[in-house]
């Protein structure tokens, strides 16, 4: 990034980042390579089911650990055998009678809300606690559908994206924004900072009942985005008028016609490419609710795929700008403009 | 390029760059991204066919504006939706009452024999008249066949190539050479300066008559090769003696058997990319003409492709090659080294 | 690469590099390009089968040589049609009554062992004496089967893959490793450090004969890997008990049940790209011995892609480690050690 606006931006090391759905762990056979923040990642699941994350370099020769084996509750580097505990400390070596006094990094794991979380900093520092609160995939009730896709554009540029949603009127015009029924550009929402978070909330009134142009439903949506760049959305229709009778505050004790819940992550895996993990669900389980999932997540993998794109063509403008160009701050930039300041708060802190 | 004889050339910018064919911009609905000189250029028709040309960077988040939409007389960013005149100023943004005082630069654009051409300099000295004059593709009675290839390579190489074409006997020999059944390595053209441009003229006598060796004719050639990059050539048969009567001088008040036409264009993408737009034409308009104008096209075409893979292998060995290797200056290069004598003087008094 | 074990590492300059086979040379039609530690190089036979390896770059506009044409015993540039003896001096240029004193650069270039050997320093030290010893491919009696294969890595990681076989049992554990029945993590080899090459040498007693475990045999197993890469082995199988008999010295007049040669060339194409050539037999030529032959190449070619990958994302690895990561130096690292030293002294005496 050769701009002004992040160009001194580095990567946040002491927070939990989400290095891939649990699912993709057992998809990949139980070991699964990752690069987040420029680090090489091993994950993977000994005999028992333990998980471990570790630096994926062999300290031997630099080989990834990543194409090794798992044998019980040790991982062996495939290239030339040594084996290491999942406390990273090498355990044996062919030739050796005493393996040598070496280890790999390891990362705090956990799996949380059906991501895989990894905390990049200080082990001594990674506070469980500190993983925002996310719906989970798997809920009984109120099953989602999840993918992964990956930019070729610094993770700045999806933070902007997401903390901006005015862009659903013109970006997502045939996909979301006719999803929604809402007016997304000229509503602008409440923002508030929170600790790890910016919680953006705002009622969509009289909006449009997707299908049925007659009907008129107020539309609740709240989302908060929380550091490093973990997105979880709620949103709600109710009848018309609802948002009045609320104070256009949050609706606390009244049953919605529908909700809808998104679980996203943001997360760098290098300055140039940017992975996003995310999910859709409908609350309620019945079989007319899952045939709508399957349509929303149709809808949102093509809006997605707007965004990538666009986002992508961005950052080659970005390319190609001389480093003192400047961009504007408008009231649309309030979010990402916070956003920016926590993440840069945050960092600098290290 | 990292070799002396050009290392030091930047970009000429006060000069009309042929960006596109006009048919490009309707084929492309009527907005086209374009990279000249480095720099990002949306060029779009508003709704009453005004022609436009603008740096392809939304000020408010640089995103490109060749994304975005026509409305009317103005263009629409389509990731925020702010909406622009053509004289560049920023006309609306959502959520604002006013908007913001900021405006994209503008590029003078104008059509012209069918090609698009962009002013990549002070807009105030955009003279139309520097414009060289070519064929146009579209002229009744000599149509043109039209093509765009891209080149991986610097500009310079490609200026070099236009400006020796004793490289016919040699790269084409199975292409032009036969084709034009000239003698182009044996011939040197007399070459001369002028204001913004050098000139290249000579006879091939006794040239021949392509599928019928027995029959020799005199061909007449001549073409200009234009700042920052115009290539417009004219060739014409006559019965042989026609030169010598002439004294090999230019063929005036004569009869050809057939007259050919070329329009070409080289404009830089980037140090690394060059685009390439060229046209040929038999003057005629028969069915015989436009039978014999498709054989042309595609020997120019499987040419062109001989000329790009060359020029591209070329530049892969400049890449491999010391900066302080020469190279040779021979009869041949006279042609290039005055191009690029007027380029790096034009340049120089920017 | 960006490591303190070999950023220094430059190209060998004086020695003998395998640039292809010599087969390959007449399936590309006579002339062949190849880039060999960072130069261009064209190899060509003349009309009367003379061998020639000459810079890949004519010295009047620096296109490749090698998409030019043999004419007797010279090499046109198709270019603009400079032409080159095979002493590398300019012959003739179009236009010109007297050719430019002008040379390009000429290779000392020989075949032998089934390979072209290019000579990257100065040919007044091109001594063929220095070319190893290999088996040749063509020996009838004991035919080989070869392949060329390129790595994105740099040669050394490929020099350290062959100077340290105990990853067969692990990068090999599906393909070479049940091919030969022995245990190569726990043999260590006896090395010995040689003029230009450092040799290994082992017994592996009482391995298991594949396709039948109820037997054993003793496999001697004895390898040179040679500056600037040459990889030259010979493997034998004898009854259970020889080895002892031999006192685990290298057997001498003793009939072998069967014997494999290997031949095999690291060539760096640049920093970042290596060539790798190779070639497997098994001597004897019965039709048996043909098909075992055949067998084995492809459990060879399978191998060798495990090879490739790993050593890529080894690389890739690297690519992401700083500089000052350490490596460790175990007993298994003693020959690629020895080989890296020995390459370091050449290099440092040049």
């Amino acid at each position: 990034m050769n701009n002004q606006n992040w160009s001194d931006l580095m990567f946040l090391r002491e927070s939990w980042y989400v290095a891939a759905w649990g699912v993709d762990l057992a998809e990949a056979g139980g070991i699964l390579a990752k690069t987040i923040a420029g680090e090489p990642i091993v994950i993977w699941r000994d005999a028992d089911g333990g998980l471990h994350a570790m630096e994926d370099r062999c300290p031997h020769r630099h080989a990834p650990l990543s194409r090794g084996r798992v044998e019980g509750n040790r991982l062996r580097c495939m290239y030339h055998g040594m084996t290491f505990n999942a406390d990273g400390r090498c355990q044996s070596m062919p030739l050796l009678d005493t393996p040598p006094n070496v280890a790999v990094r390891t990362y705090p794991v956990v799996e949380k809300y059906d991501w895989l979380w990894i905390w990049m900093g200080d082990a001594c520092k990674a506070d469980q606690s500190l993983i925002p609160a996310a719906h989970g995939i798997s809920n009984p009730g109120r099953p989602m559908r999840h993918n992964s896709i990956e930019y070729e554009a610094h993770y700045q540029l999806v933070h902007d994206n997401l903390c901006d949603l005015s862009h659903v009127d013109f970006l997502h015009a045939t996909t979301l924004q006719p999803a929604t029924g809402a007016n997304w550009s000229e509503t602008a929402p409440r923002i508030q900072s929170k600790d790890r978070a910016v919680r953006f909330e705002r009622w969509f009134e009289e909006a449009q009942l997707p299908g049925d142009p007659t009907q008129r439903v107020d539309v609740w949506n709240s989302y908060e985005f929380a550091v490093p760049g973990i997105f979880i959305m709620y949103g709600a229709r109710f009848p018309a008028g609802t948002a009045r009778a609320c104070n256009r505050k949050e609706p606390v004790g009244i049953a919605p016609i529908v909700e809808n819940i998104e679980q996203q992550a943001v997360t760098p895996i290098s300055a140039t490419h940017t992975a996003y993990h995310y999910a859709t669900g409908l609350v309620g389980s019945t079989d007319e609710m899952t045939a709508r999932l399957a349509q929303r997540m149709d809808v949102i993998m093509a809006a997605f795929v707007e965004d990538r794109d666009m986002i992508e063509a961005q950052q080659r403008i970005w390319n190609l700008t001389p480093a003192n160009k400047k961009t504007l701050f408008l009231p649309q930039d309030k979010g990402p403009f916070m956003m920016r300041r926590m993440m840069e708060k945050f960092i600098a802190s290290e």
